[in-house]
């Protein structure tokens, strides 16, 4: 049986890291291994209730609240997809995950690091990624990229979003063995041949 | 403007606690004050979705999901109910709180209590009851009581049920300013005889 893996991925709206997971996903399992999808907030199942409730509800959530609701939708992700899946040998693919937390609400926001980082490790169970992939993509391609949705980033304000970018970079410094940075800003096709580098030397293939 | 005031209500299923916060809402209406009535899980609004998830979802829960769900709850009623309700000079009374995490989680289960003040104090944002009436019963007269969630109550050990006992007793000793122990199981109007007395010296009438 293959030993499973738990990959990452990481970076602003736009940056191209939904399309690049599809590809790897096609990609891997022509190479024959399971490969199983998730994603933060709104794993399968329960998770999607909690992301219907983060997007949906019609009234005020309060900041705290919200936290908590995301750190239950990390806890059940991980303690119902994805240990599950790695002990059966799978690969799992994740989007978004800790590190969302940490670039979005501690270096965006300027919420306690320690705090964000203590919270994680409890809704993780202490269980890490084996690769993270930070896209890493200037605030105007990610704006342009997002099109529809570009009155919400903006409403956020540039500065927020070089705060998010910044503080994903700061990340990939302070994890080099964990955390890798891939150009996003370049065609689908060389930003494959990143992603596709990096998990063929973590898979030793 | 009256001073706004925070009460909550613990104990065992059984203990009479939704009974006496009705009678304690007539009563003090009567005497001119504004009460709200609250409860958690399921504060009113997004509480109430939360609760449908932990009491129907009809899938695996983690427990560490669990408990993220509870808090997000509780933050969830302290900012968008207790807190604005207080701010207005109201009387808010509270069917279960920390408390409850404390007596089912930590003695109970035996979790860690000084994780679960921690997390408690981040749920509450450090506001604590201004007065906590726990209604204390012995567990046969809990199972006699709750009738037909009985087996669900069996199910969890007559020792379980003891330990959260015992562990209302303790957090009663260890908050004497705060928390006061009423023996819940008198008839209806001695317990509440008790409980007029206890708020009555709380505001002070």
């Amino acid at each position: 049986m293959n030993k499973g893996l738990f990959i990452t991925f990481e970076g602003a709206d736009g940056c191209g890291k939904t399309t690049q997971i599809r590809m790897l996903k096609d990609y891997l399992e022509n190479a024959g291994y399971e490969v199983v999808l998730t994603r933060e907030p709104g794993a399968k199942g329960l998770g999607e209730k909690v992301r219907e409730i983060l997007l949906n509800y019609d009234g005020i959530v309060s900041d705290r609240c919200e936290s908590f609701l995301f750190l239950a939708d990390r806890a059940q992700n991980i303690d119902t997809i994805v240990v599950p899946a790695i002990k059966e040998g799978k690969i799992v693919l994740c989007d978004r995950h800790i590190d969302s937390t940490v670039a979005y609400q501690g270096y965006g926001r300027g919420l306690d690091l320690e705090r964000i980082n203590m919270l994680n490790r409890l809704a993780t169970d202490g269980k890490m990624p084996d690769l993270t992939l930070v896209f890493d993509i200037d605030v105007e391609t990610s704006m342009q990229r997002v099109g529809k949705n570009k009155d919400r980033m903006e409403s956020a304000g540039i500065e927020f979003h070089n705060k998010v970018r910044n503080g994903y970079l700061e990340i990939a410094k302070l994890n080099p063995e964990r955390v890798k940075v891939i150009n996003g800003s370049e065609s689908i096709e060389k930003v494959f041949e990143n992603v596709k580098n990096l998990i063929n030397k973590t898979l030793h293939i």
